[in-house]
């Protein structure tokens, strides 16, 4: 068998200089888009249309779809909810659609929909997606952070180097990739004391300043869910129920 | 005063991301046109013309400028010589006008001309480069790695990470970058044990390949020259020489 190969992009902008079509992409924006998805699918959440730009998040509403939108970090008037993984709750979401707009992690997810597979990664999904990975036997893997308005961000970065860590471990996957090794060495860096790491990250001084930093701890946790949210035909579905 | 801001771009095909105007943007490209540049420098080189193409380049060559250039590694026909440091001995250098065009490092140093100032830096020319950006006394401070094709590179990445952490001992400068925290980490995960942490490096395994990796240990020995190239006027020259 072929070995499969993993690359790291760290922020969505760079994804053409990647070649995605033979890549399993899995997208990360772990405060707070992806961590949310895995958090509206643990609670139940049928479908999530990811949606780039606003002007489509307002015609979905007018659809009658549920609409979470936001950008840097706040709610948009026009939508039920925002971006926390506490909006996601049964009670609005299970078995509903949601069409949901962020800054930067719907934009992430949109530009991979020309990978093999596009699949949700988050801490709290982290061993889930892995395996998934793993049984999909053929394909490389595109760990895809979203990054924050084209800069790099620790978050995202850490954990594609905790997934790729975890991939690393079966053997049919190997990396010759520069940011994966850079990902993992970053990871172990991190996970020493992980609440003083977190102390590093620019976003989680924006998420303080805007009074919405009470996810952080949610969003670092591992394994709160088997979920694997994944696209398809422009829509996010657990790949769990799809399999069934 | 006013503090002094620190940020580090993993690849200059995102530097439109970032402010450019009011830095000091220090172009980094470890293995080998910036590590080649500074040689050349040191080595009585009068001006240094970073052409993106390889038509201007070839233009230069017509015009009877000495030209340096290569694509992928290898030394292009019509060029006097390739992108070695070693290839830019006093013999072919001193006090000649060099026009230079390489894959990624000449485009990097094109792309950040908007900056406040342009400069070079490298293993070789560290101390110096920190010490003339603590000199300047005001602007911030971008560390700009030329990356590989839009893709992040370790060896441009650890040497940011070296220069933000000797910038940051002068208490005028302080960073909320992700990137600069990460380069820094980087940085000190490699400095342990640098030649055991270059075999991780893939551009050294594509040089190995190519016969060229005989620049290695001369592109990471700290402090060989204390030349500053700058750009002026789309030349490069020593900062030094000028000021004299």
């Amino acid at each position: 068998m072929e070995k499969r190969k993993i690359e790291v992009c760290f922020t969505s902008e760079n994804i053409d200089y990647f070649h995605i079509r033979q890549s399993h992409v899995v997208v990360v924006d772990i405060l707070r888009a992806t961590s949310s998805i895995c958090a509206a699918f643990a609670n139940g959440v049928k479908t999530i249309i990811p949606v780039a730009t606003l002007g489509e998040a307002k015609k979905a509403k007018q659809r009658g779809l549920i609409v979470a939108a936001e950008r840097n970090g706040q709610k948009r008037d026009f939508a039920d909810f925002g971006n926390s993984p506490f909006n996601f709750t049964p009670e609005r979401v299970a078995g509903k659609d949601v069409a949901y707009s962020t800054t930067n992690g719907t934009r992430a997810i949109v530009s991979a929909s020309g990978g093999l597979s596009v699949s949700i990664g988050s801490f709290i999904n982290i061993s889930a997606v892995a395996k998934w990975l793993v049984a999909k036997q053929e394909g490389d893997v595109l760990v895809l952070c979203a990054g924050r308005k084209g800069k790099f961000c620790l978050e995202d970065s850490i954990f594609a180097g905790a997934l790729v860590e975890l991939l690393l471990k079966d053997k049919s996957f190997y990396t010759e990739c520069d940011s994966a090794q850079a990902a993992i060495q970053l990871w172990n860096v991190a996970k020493v004391d992980l609440p003083s790491y977190l102390e590093l990250i620019s976003q989680r001084h924006r998420l303080k300043r805007l009074g919405l930093d009470d996810v952080l701890q949610y969003c670092f946790t591992p394994n709160l869910t088997d979920v694997v949210p994944i696209l398809v035909n422009g829509k996010l579905r657990n790949a769990n129920v799809i399999n069934e």
